[in-house]
């Protein structure tokens, strides 16, 4: 288990940091800002020096000067008029950093070249080096605060489901049993959710991103509903499938199917596992049923302050999974302008196994 | 007024963009993929030729296949298994453009390095231009179906705004009264709010950005409610502030001198003046009131498919307005620690002035 303070975060990336031969990192993902220091305001850059001699700078704007303070500890708060991003790199500069890495994937060109621009000329060539995703792949690892909070977040992702079904009647629109989920999950004090909402019926469970629409419930045919919640900032994801009035042979074969090779996929997970020998777990029965070629995406993704983060659990993923990552496990059949089935959970990865955090039964559901 | 269909949009973007000097535009920033081709989905890039002879190509992936058939037209539609953005690249050098632009402020480093990679190496270096945000300022000036369906979430703004008054009691949570505002906006048919709407009470009023927190609303104080709607697509946005109570003679002050300044910025639109001449006409009302020093922000931003667009309305900003151009007025005045108040209108710049789509009360309200 990871350590749990901020403090403690921060030294892992350091260490990463110097590992790649950088003097501090410039971090400008506000979920890495977050999880590195406990802002949550809207604009942000940190600076963090590899050496733990330099204390940390957060460089924020007025209307966050108090949030700023409240919420960090250890790390020097700047008050910037302008982009935090530009005070930052001038931070940097007159701290005498040379070598500042950056996360290019979350860094516009135009950024950049305004960063270089933010320095002496002297420094401008040699100064900024992309690292990547190396905070946010330190994420995947949740700690024992994070576990909590995300246990928080899936139980009321079960509460809502649990408590769906008095909305789910024919006739009902698929946006008004999304506005349900969402007034209930508010009440329960989610910020938001933490994607738009899929109520997706009859043919349109086909679509494996069919957003709530003015479509309106049959009395026969599937309903998918795959939804999470945003609580103390952690995200959850759940889907359920269930089915309105009686179903067919072929629809209750391809839901036993996937609920199967959904039970496979979290039973293949532990840590020291590939997400593609995950994933195969579940496309292989599926492949036995014949209908992989209906399962048109990959297995799952890891979930935390973002609702997608690594690990992939695809084919070719290659890279071990680690006790403390969070990850979902969604296969799904998609048989087009038929119906479609999705089952899925979040589940934790352990040592020895799995631990589902959504634990709302994934029995046939007729309603 | 501009000519409304997609395929005169494109016209306009593709002369813009022929001036820049390139051959083609790569567009992968959704709302503007969507304003040049009607297409919703979540993952595409459109290249757009600048040459009339060539069709514009969207690229998108297996799930969206029927829909972008369906929202598009006079488009070349490609489903590709990969990155859309990465198969708009390989498209454009098997098509022999030389010279293609892309919105650098909406591109990151990392995409960057992999467009270039996507096409042969003796193209690598010189087939990528950035041309910044050419398309979204085109968006900038709204034609004539854009101002309906604009007026439309402007209108169900204002509707929510006059049946919240049920919800302000006191002891309610900011966070309910969010709540209440969300449930009828999406009853009446919005897809989502336009950005998590402030509800800031009594202290916590004088944070320009208090959103719906835990909060309980006062027996005595503000209540600022800063909300917007996406209907359509189109954003909606709008400030009232309301009085729980009797208010102190500096309160009423406050108020009074705020919608003077809120009022001076509307009457100063019209199409030919400046973003700095309107800021200066509502914030010269402050400063004759000493107030000027805790108006911390600018005056108001365009809104459209995109919540915060061009033009800003702030000092320094001396591109002239347009007719057809929304834009938001929206000063406040914020004093630390006791209470803030804002009021904003969505206004439509014409060549004589201005037409507020907002048009609920601003008078004072003692609740």
């Amino acid at each position: 288990m990871r350590p749990v303070s901020e403090n403690a975060r921060r030294k892992l990336a350091a260490t990463a940091a110097r590992k790649s031969g950088v003097e501090a990192l410039l971090v400008t993902h506000l979920p890495d800002v977050r999880w590195l220091c406990g802002f949550t305001g809207s604009n942000a850059a940190l600076i963090l020096p590899t050496s733990a001699q330099r204390m940390p700078v957060l460089v924020t704007d007025g209307r966050y000067s108090a949030q700023a303070r409240l919420e960090t500890s250890g790390v020097k708060v700047i008050i910037a008029p302008k982009s935090a991003v530009i005070a930052a790199c001038e931070w940097a500069a007159e701290a005498k950093i040379r070598r500042c890495g950056f996360d290019d994937g979350n860094t516009t060109v135009a950024t950049l070249k305004q960063m270089q621009a933010a320095v002496p000329a002297k420094l401008r060539r040699g100064i900024f080096h992309p690292v990547g995703a190396l905070v946010s792949s330190l994420r995947w690892v949740k700690d024992a605060p994070e576990i909590r909070k995300m246990r928080a977040a899936a139980a009321l992702g079960c509460r809502l489901f649990e408590n769906i079904f008095d909305a789910l009647v024919p006739g009902a629109t698929e946006a008004e049993v999304a506005l349900a989920l969402e007034y209930e999950a508010k009440k329960a004090g989610a910020s938001e959710m933490s994607f738009p909402s899929i109520v997706a019926s009859g043919p349109r469970s086909a679509m494996p991103h069919g957003r709530a629409s003015s479509a309106r419930l049959p009395r026969r045919g599937f309903v998918t509903l795959d939804f999470g919640v945003v609580l103390d900032g952690y995200c959850s994801d759940m889907t359920r499938t269930v089915h309105m009035g009686p179903a067919s042979s072929q629809e209750r074969h391809v839901y036993e199917a996937v609920l199967e090779a959904q039970e496979a996929g979290v039973t293949a997970i532990r840590a020291g596992v590939t997400g593609d020998e995950v994933d195969e777990a579940a496309r292989s029965v599926l492949r036995r049923e014949k209908l992989d070629k209906w399962f048109t995406h990959s297995t799952g993704h890891g979930v935390g302050l973002e609702i997608h983060e690594g690990p992939r659990i695809a084919a070719k993923q290659t890279q071990k999974l680690e006790a403390g990552m969070i990850v979902t496990i969604e296969p799904g059949v998609y048989i087009p302008g038929k119906f479609g089935v999705r089952i899925e959970d979040m589940v934790l990865v352990t040592t020895k196994g799995a631990e589902i955090l959504t634990p709302s039964t994934k029995a046939w559901i007729e309603l």
